[in-house]
């Protein structure tokens, strides 16, 4: 809580700051802040903390306490008017008397989906909605994806070398990035609901697939073979307390070594990519984090599977002939490119961290814009 | 010319700063700035501008006018104390009165190397040798490399996409990178005193080599071939107004076919990638651009041949089996990787500029430092 003054975009830009704390925390719920301004000043802030805990409002609210009595409240995501695991976040903003709601954008969930913003137009509220919304449906785009497409968002994730490569002409990999961005790696897989890599990745690392240190959730940890045995005395196999294991294989795999790996705790899934991320779509899988290898990459990225990329680029160069991070059919020519039109780039000790998505799409539906 | 207070170090990173502006227009001269300071203040700025042209010493003593009388004068490089294009430095220093002679590294030229420096103190002006010399070093590396080596210094270009590919699998390439960065590669042509390109790359993408605009100079325009008759429909062979043409041939390459690039005004010398190089250093060409295509680079890098990188990095996805920057044997284990200790990046309009060099070398002779 800050007495400075705000304008609406200040407000928002700072629940939109607040939301981002909830990152792995909330999920499948979306991430979101709120801010409650009087007399143009910040008099009460929240978010939403975790999953099945309080929202937004409802915390900024109880910060603001009676100065919330015609205030305006800034929250990134309509509030919502049904009872989840917790009661609509509509009648609390009319029980404290908020005079003016204003929203980043509309929450597409069914159940909601303008709801919110009727019922406070409705009972007398002023609501202005778009404030900010490209921010904010980028903030929240895998929940967005999640409910639009079923399929959990994509995160693509590699190391290479200045010369572009993930590996030497013997394979050693070990290491190509710093120690920081592969804890930075680490970071990122605790935040995410799966980790993914290839049958190739198994048989070369023979990885854990772990947050390590833990993060604020542990992820599914995924294999996806074809129809060829994985072998049997790798450590995913062996390791059932640090998070479940699953295998998609293809309809050819041998059911008997199906058997074994059931028999190891390990679920097994009949399962093309597509299939698979429909059925982690159907478990409410918001983020998954596939590592590769260029095979696997090579396979996502030929069925436009990715919906975002790190790549973490070390200032090495080691030529030859050793795997690039996408491999696949790919594209024949350049005007077929993937282009990435949100990059963002940080230095990590040395290392340099280029992260890209596509733009957002242009929100169809352009009611209630301010 | 200004009237602020400067410390030693700040007039030293002026000086650094000034001559910087040289580049391009004074090699196979060293870049060298120099800035003259009474009582605190600048009162004379210099660099020197052009081959041939008066040295930076000269220029700032003018500069200062009478104010040099009793002043401290910071220099880049250790002033010279022979006859060459124009009269020793050391000379107008002593004539302008100079109290004491600041100097971030001694000059390795063989007419120089400490006769400079020996000259001022054995006429009672002060020398101090070693402030910022490292950057001093770093900024004239390509001078000093030639001096050292007989050989110019190698910068290695390339652009690629995100997943590390320089074409798609049907050897489309145009275009990686974006305007601006191809822009930022044409002035890199044109203050450079050749460009280099392997034989595929001649006959894949038929190019001119030149800088469009032109820069502060002409570079020659190689094409290093092994023992396979080069296209003689190429462009290069029709543009002698463009810059000279030099191809490097393998021993077996026919007779014949390098007397019709004879015919059409090409040089043709029989020469491995190490010997051309010890070729154009002879000829004092102090900076080439290595180009590409991958086996090319893949060649200078087996054979160690790169002093620094230019990889320019669009955020654009293609898979496949593309050909990557580096080709070559490459090295074995990550532990032989050749890392780069000074990167930096910029970004340039969406693509990502990551330069590359080594570490200088600590400087072997300690004498005459601070």
């Amino acid at each position: 809580m800050s007495p400075e003054q705000v304008d609406d975009v200040a407000a928002m830009r700072r629940a939109l700051q607040l939301a981002a704390r909830g990152e792995g925390l909330v999920e499948p719920n979306p991430m979101v802040g709120c801010v409650v301004v009087l007399d143009g000043a910040i008099v009460g802030e929240g978010f939403h903390q975790r999953f099945g805990g309080p929202h937004a409002e409802v915390n900024a609210l109880k910060a603001a306490g009676d100065r919330a009595k015609g205030a305006k409240l800034f929250v990134t995501l309509e509030p919502c008017c049904h009872t989840g695991k917790t009661p609509p976040c509509v009648e609390a903003v009319l029980a404290a008397g908020v005079k003016r709601v204003v929203i980043a954008m509309r929450d597409p969930f069914p159940k909601v989906d303008g709801g919110g913003i009727r019922a406070l137009e409705a009972a007398g509220v002023e609501c202005v909605v778009g404030v900010l919304e490209d921010d904010a449906r980028r903030l929240v785009a895998p929940y967005l994806k999640l409910l639009e497409t079923g399929r959990p968002w994509v995160i693509a994730k590699w190391a290479m070398t200045l010369d572009g490569k993930i590996a030497t002409s013997t394979l050693d990999s070990q290491w190509i990035s710093n120690e920081a961005s592969r804890a930075r790696v680490h970071r990122l897989r605790g935040r995410v609901d799966a980790v993914i890599v290839g049958a190739r990745t198994l048989v070369a690392d023979d990885p854990l697939l772990t947050a390590r240190p833990t993060g604020p959730r542990t992820p599914l940890r995924i294999v996806i073979a074809g129809d060829k045995p994985l072998p049997i005395d790798r450590k995913l196999w062996n390791t059932p307390d640090d998070g479940a294991v699953l295998v998609a294989v293809g309809e050819g795999y041998p059911a008997a070594d199906a058997q074994q790996l059931r028999d190891r705790g390990v679920e097994v899934l009949t399962a093309t990519p597509p299939q698979l991320l429909d059925e982690l779509g159907r478990r409410r899988l918001t983020n998954v984090l596939v590592e590769g290898g260029g095979k696997l990459l090579g396979q996502f990225f030929d069925q436009q599977l990715i919906d975002e990329s790190w790549a973490f680029v070390a200032p090495k160069l080691i030529g030859g002939t050793g795997p690039g991070p996408i491999g696949g059919e790919g594209v024949a020519f350049m005007r077929d490119a993937l282009t990435f039109t949100e990059v963002t780039h940080e230095s990590i000790d040395g290392d340099l961290l280029i992260r890209g998505r596509t733009k957002l799409e242009p929100r169809m539906d352009a009611n209630h814009r301010e």
